[in-house]
């Protein structure tokens, strides 16, 4: 099988309780590709400035990245800054600069076409046509969305939940999209909406993953240190569609699975600041915590 | 074995989004005495007034749990009132009258001295002594506590934690006990505090189980439908509790089972107002909401 992730390649300006750090490497499609990459060999369709870094592609690509995709354009790199507080979950957006990723209209190879996953990553849906336009016929469309899209888009967001084979949400975009509070009602409300599967990821809580006929719950890895929880839901979809493209069908069990290996990789994302974790990370640490998952909720 | 439950037997009025019940009856003793009963033969310390009804009597004598405990004085029994909002999480306590719990000094019967598992649920830790030494010698001791023990007599409370085996607490008393934001952290530090073993209740995200070298997770049953969570916290200790009786000892296997049963009778006592759902719940429909327990989280 093959994964093509859509997203954003950025610089993230992240302070945490743990300390900041200034212009790290970060953005969806990067946390995305990466966690993806310990199963599959993610390729990658995004935009980057002429300020990003040669040492940041190189890593990319020791990870097996397929980087044919993301474009340098003149111009400046996607900036985020954003703080946390104590509670991870609350997190204050300080900046946006869109910079180069602004204009972005994603051109995807060749090469990418025939893939058999597609996953959208914080994509304007209105953009979702013409990045679809240019695959062959994906067996699995994939996205997930952000606030601002809800609000701001909803209709149009309603229209892609109509093709959309999984959607990730998290608790508070899960609320918003289906005007239901309690988060099993949400999740099942927003399957209803067109996608064969709900992927509700709820932070420290885990997640659970809604089908039609199928319920699955998951947690979180239960880490006391989280330094930096910037790109933990990239990761998780990274590597539950990086396992699925690996596994090759979406079997109930592969699906499990999938979500557990989401929330492994998300688990280690947040050990450190921005991308730091997954230069040390590798598939021995990442097949021994889902090992250690499944200590955890057995009985 | 056997189980002592020593809390309160009230009245309480809630207001839910679903509709407001006055004075109907519950309690902790209540509800973790109903929700061990599916597993052993509770035996309750308990006061009530004279206004106390005699079918609410019937009903926890049909559910076989011994009440030669439960004291009768004059005067009106305990009554609480309570509204939570939209947000299960969100409860405002309306009104609280003590009535004859003001002055309740708990006197065990001495057909209770010789209790294996002994619950304070909510009880004043300046009064625990009193309580215990009327027990022979518990293997077992267990309490949980409330936010206005923990502000009101923070030293008394973390003297009873240097000789309890079991807390059960919510997410909010494990941060105000410990002091730690990050919930992972809360329940390894009060495992340093005293207890063997620290349950930490989550409501809709399930519980963690925090042991010296041991750490289980458990979901909360996904229900999309909360009538009431009036009790839910009470009966997962009931289920805890009452599951480890009947097991009759500590193992590692019957603490996650045990949890497992926590979770499942929190999750009946919500889908209805009050204690009303244990009136139709039987054996059989707890053991096969355990069984979809399994289905839920295994992978």
């Amino acid at each position: 099988m093959s994964l093509v992730i859509v997203g954003s390649v950025a610089f993230d300006t992240i302070e945490t309780p743990f300390g900041r750090r200034e212009r790290v490497v970060g953005g969806s499609g990067t946390y995305c590709s990466l966690a993806a990459s310990y199963f599959t060999r993610p390729r990658i369709v995004g935009v980057v400035g002429r300020d990003f870094p040669r040492r940041a592609v190189a890593f990319l690509k020791s990870r097996r990245v397929d980087l044919r995709g993301l474009k340098v354009r003149s111009g400046k790199t996607f900036h985020w800054e954003g703080r946390y507080e104590k509670d991870p979950n609350l997190r204050t957006t300080v900046r946006t600069e869109l910079n180069v990723f602004k204009d972005f209209r994603p051109e995807v190879p060749s090469a990418y076409a025939a893939a058999d996953i597609v996953y959208l990553a914080n994509i304007d849906p209105d953009g979702h046509d013409f990045i679809l336009g240019q695959f062959r016929r994906p067996k699995v469309l994939a996205m997930d969305t952000i606030r601002f899209w809800i609000e701001t888009k909803r209709e149009a967001l309603r229209r892609e939940l109509g093709r959309v084979d999984i959607l990730f949400a998290n608790d508070e975009e899960a609320r918003l999209l289906s005007g239901e509070q309690n988060l099993v009602a949400a999740g099942q409300k927003i399957v209803g909406l067109g996608p064969s599967l709900v992927v509700l990821k709820k932070g420290e809580h885990g997640a659970l993953v809604f089908g039609k006929t199928f319920l699955f719950g998951v947690l979180a890895h239960p880490s006391s240190n989280v330094i930096d929880p910037t790109g933990a839901g990239d990761a998780f979809a990274g590597g539950f569609l990086g396992y699925l493209d690996r596994a090759g069908t979406l079997t109930r069990r592969n699906i499990r699975r999938a979500a557990v290996y989401g929330s492994v990789l998300a688990s280690f994302v947040i050990e450190d600041f921005g991308i730091e974790r997954f230069r040390t990370l590798n598939a021995m640490a990442v097949e021994g915590r889902f090992r250690e998952f499944r200590r955890l909720v057995s009985f």
